[in-house]
This record gives C-alpha cells, structure tokens and sequence, in this order.
C-alpha cells in the first residue's frame, strides 16, 4: 500500500466509524431505514470527496473532528445521489460497490427514502455544534451544499445527464454537464476546507482551481473506466454509456486523446496549488490518483 | 371568505410568488427539471404548514421577507415529500391537488429527481442571507429543518407508514407514526416562526405545545377525510388507508370517536397559546380550520 492509499484508507476509516456512530440503528419499525441506510454509507466507496474535504482542511491545521463531520456530510451527499441514480427509473444499475444496488437488496421504496434520508443527514450533520464553533462557518458549508448538490449543480447535472441520449452535446455542453454532475460535490468537498480553515480570498480561489480540473478529469477517468475498465474492479456495472447510447468523453475524443486531456487536468490541477507548497502534498497525490485508478 | 380564508390565501401567494422567482426556468435542457419542480411547488396546495410559519412568526414582528422565505423553504419541503410519496414504488397515487401526480404528468426519474432538488432548494433558502441578518438564526432553521426532515422525522415516519400494514399499529404506534410523519414538519414550521422571533423560552415552549396538538389533530381529521371527504374538494385520492389496510385514527377510533378527539387536541393547542393574547388569533383560526376543512 502506498503513502497515499493509506492516507486515503485512513479518512474512509475516520467518516465510516463517524456513519457509524450516528446512524446507530434504533429501536422502532424505522430500523429498517437505518439498515438501508447503513447498507450504502458504510459499503465501503473509496472515500474520494471525503479525503478531498480532509486534505484540504488539513492546509489549515482544521480540528479533526471538524473536517470528518463535514467528510461524512459529502460522503452522506454522495451516497444519496448513487442509490437514487441506481433506480430503475433512472440508470437501472443493479451493482454499485461490489454489491447488489440497494434498491436489489431491499426494495425501490426503501432505496427512494434512504437517499432522501442521507440528503437530510448531511445537512443535519453540517449544521450541528459540533462541526464547528461557529454559525458563520456553519452556515457557509449548509448553503454550499445546498447549491452543489441541487438543481443547479447534483441534480440538474443529472437531469441533463438523463436527458442526454435525446441531446447533441459537443465538448462544451458535455464539460457543463459533468461540471454539475459530478463536479459540483467535487468542488463543495474541497472548499468545505476552505471554510473550516478560514481560507484567504487568494488560497480559496487557488483550491477552486484545483478543485475544477480535478473534477473534470475524474469524469474523463470514468468515462474511460467505463469502456476500458474491469467490472471486478470497480464494483460496477460496465459498458453503460455505450449501451445507453450517451456521449460521453470517450466517445467524443477517443480513448487515447481523453486520457491525454485527463494528464493535462491534473498537471493544471497541481499547479494551482503551488502556492501552498509542500504542505499541499496529499492533494496533488490525490489529483495523480484520479488518473492512475483503476477502479 | 372568511377572514382567515382571505389571510390564508395571502401567504399562500406570498409564497408562490418567492418560489416563482427563485424557480425561474433558465436556458439549458435543465429546464425540464425547473418546469417539474415548479409543476408541483406553483399547484396552489392550501399553504397550511407556511401560514402557520408566517402566524408564529407575526407574533414576533419579524420581517415579512424573512418569513415568507422561510415558509417557501417549508412548502419545498412539504412538496418534496408529496411528490416522493405518490410513486409507484411508495402510495402510487395518480392523482395530487386536483391534477395528475408529477411522475404521471412527466416520469418517474424526473418526479424523484424533482424531489430531491425541492430538498436542496429548502436548504438553499433557509443558508441565504436574506433569510435573516443572524448567521445563529439561519444555521438553527437548517438544524430543524434537516431534523424534521430526516430518519427520525418525516423519511422515518414514511418508512413505518410503507411497513405499517405489516405492523400491529396501537393508538401510541399509530401516534409516534404520525408525529414523525407529518407532526414534524408541521412542528418545525411553528417553531421556525419561533426561531426567526427570537422567542423565549416559554413562548417557543407554548408554541411547541401549540404545535403538537395542532399536528396531531391535523391527521386525525385527514385519516376521516380519507374515509368520508369529497374526491372532487380534496384533489386527492380518497379511501387509500382502507385499500391497503393501513391502521389509521379513524380505523382505530371510529370516525365520531376520531372527530372528538380533534376537536378536543384543537381545543388544548389553542390553550397553549394563550399567553400571547389576541396576537394569536391567526393561530387559534389555524387549529380550528384543521378541523373545520373539506380538503
């Protein structure tokens, strides 16, 4: 295991055993919701935003304790947004992780209200005390969350991703779909440390920069995953995109020129944040991880 | 109209008139999302969970934008969950407000996803300065928003109602269901009102209690429109608890039995309030309009 999958290994560890914590299973009927919950939260993803929101907190000397709530909060997002993307009604993805989707594993219903549920969890967690001292911080990561994860960034990306086989998308449209799709929580994880940290307008700037190209060439990486890669690896189901005839990087620049526009990103990626020197180290590995993954 | 018929119908046009603002549908394919979620939050619902926001909150002298923002916040939130519930996979009710259920008017991944950017958008609003000057007062509104909202609220009391047909619900089950699945919510929009009013102690207590009664009262008289209302004033499907063998107050109670109760819980949340005098005359009409409606 390398310096960095350890890193990486050790934050997943701190948020699941935060997940773990406050989603307890009570007593009541309702404990099967906290299973479905659990079923998801605590399955073991890789833990990529969380250890974005981390590292970046860490430039920062944030609390610990501060930068795994809101680590669990994005993760809580994330998850939320893999089980309801998973339903039949939208990409009908029976595998997620390694293992059955939970709408598989328990039934559409439960996997409906467990994504709901995980949405509500994050703001609940980021809003709480014990995130941070003070409301102003608070509330700066609540109303962040807010905008990444709603109609103008998570969801209306995936409503255009939805939309997207009866669309023309070129390069352009493409990059502002994955913008919201997925680079909006990208860019959330990485300016919720800014936050923690109080950030200068000058560093935050620097880490949305960051943030930007990493998100795009973590799309690119999928995409290419997604015709290149092994389905025992990644824990999901393979081959989508062309089955579901959506254009995607891939097939709009090809194998090779997507992975040489991926490489750029994370060179752009890791020269934004110089100016935080050695310190910013477990981001640029995380930007070089991005591209070297295989799952 | 009455008085309070004329007052109710005023916020409930303060309040789709904020959301027809912040619901402005842009250029983009995205525009399919705005135009659902605008399908359901621009229905004209009666507004009883924003009035009683706006009520509470006119006890304080709070700013109307402040309130009405919160109470749009509210009505995101109320509406996220009708459009969730009448899935397939949830009730399956084709019929919401008087016109088709959003998954029946567009499709199913639109009406989740319409859901889920309502929640966010909730969040969105209670986090924006302009809610209020207070960083202390906005983060407490999210904190009791995403509570009421979440596994030990509404999502929770879903859950219970989904399983409850299995379920050998007494009158203290059928009770803690309800006050997690609809008593929530419309605690939170009282003390919201509380919240935004910087209310002591006693008074955000006597307002809880208000709350409470009012929640309660609330569900017992729509468990008896279920079983003797009118489909055409309702705008809903009725006789659904008894198609699917849901426990329900008037099933447990008899329906003479379930409307004195109501009656009686309306009478004690009036009584709570008493402290604040004629002020709370528009909260007083609230609870007995609970009891009084046809719809």
């Amino acid at each position: 295991m390398s310096g960095f999958d350890k890193q990486l290994s050790r934050v997943s560890f701190l948020v699941s055993q935060k997940l773990d914590t406050i989603l307890a299973v009570p007593d009541g009927p309702e404990s099967w919701l906290f299973e479905a919950m659990r079923y998801t939260a605590l399955s073991g993803g890789k833990g990529f935003r969380p250890f974005l929101c981390h590292a970046a907190a860490s430039l920062f000397e944030v609390k610990e304790e501060s930068s795994v709530r809101v680590a669990a909060a994005i993760e809580c997002m994330h998850c939320y947004s893999l089980i309801h993307d998973d339903l039949p009604s939208m990409d009908n993805d029976a595998m997620r992780r390694g293992k059955p989707s939970l709408h598989i594993a328990y039934d559409e219903a439960t996997a409906i209200l467990a994504g709901d549920a995980l949405q509500s969890l994050a703001f609940e967690l980021l809003s709480d005390e014990a995130t941070h001292d003070s409301p102003h911080v608070r509330v700066a990561l609540v109303a962040g969350l807010a905008k990444a994860a709603g109609m103008h960034g998570m969801v209306g990306g995936q409503t255009i991703d939805m939309l997207s086989p009866g669309l023309t998308l070129d390069a352009g449209g493409l990059t502002r779909l994955q913008k919201m799709k997925t680079g909006a929580l990208i860019a959330f994880a990485v300016d919720a440390g800014a936050i923690l940290g109080g950030a200068s307008n000058e560093q935050r700037h620097a880490l949305a920069g960051y943030a930007h190209d990493v998100g795009l060439a973590f799309q690119i990486a999928d995409d290419v995953l997604d015709v290149q890669g092994s389905q025992s690896k990644t824990g999901k189901t393979l081959g989508k995109d062309a089955a579901q005839e959506k254009v995607t990087f891939a097939s709009l620049l090809g194998v090779t020129r997507a992975r040489e526009q991926a490489n750029l990103l994370v060179e752009q990626a890791v020269s934004h944040i110089d100016i935080f020197g050695p310190e910013a180290d477990a981001l640029q590995q995380a930007a070089e991880f991005v591209i070297g993954r295989d799952s």
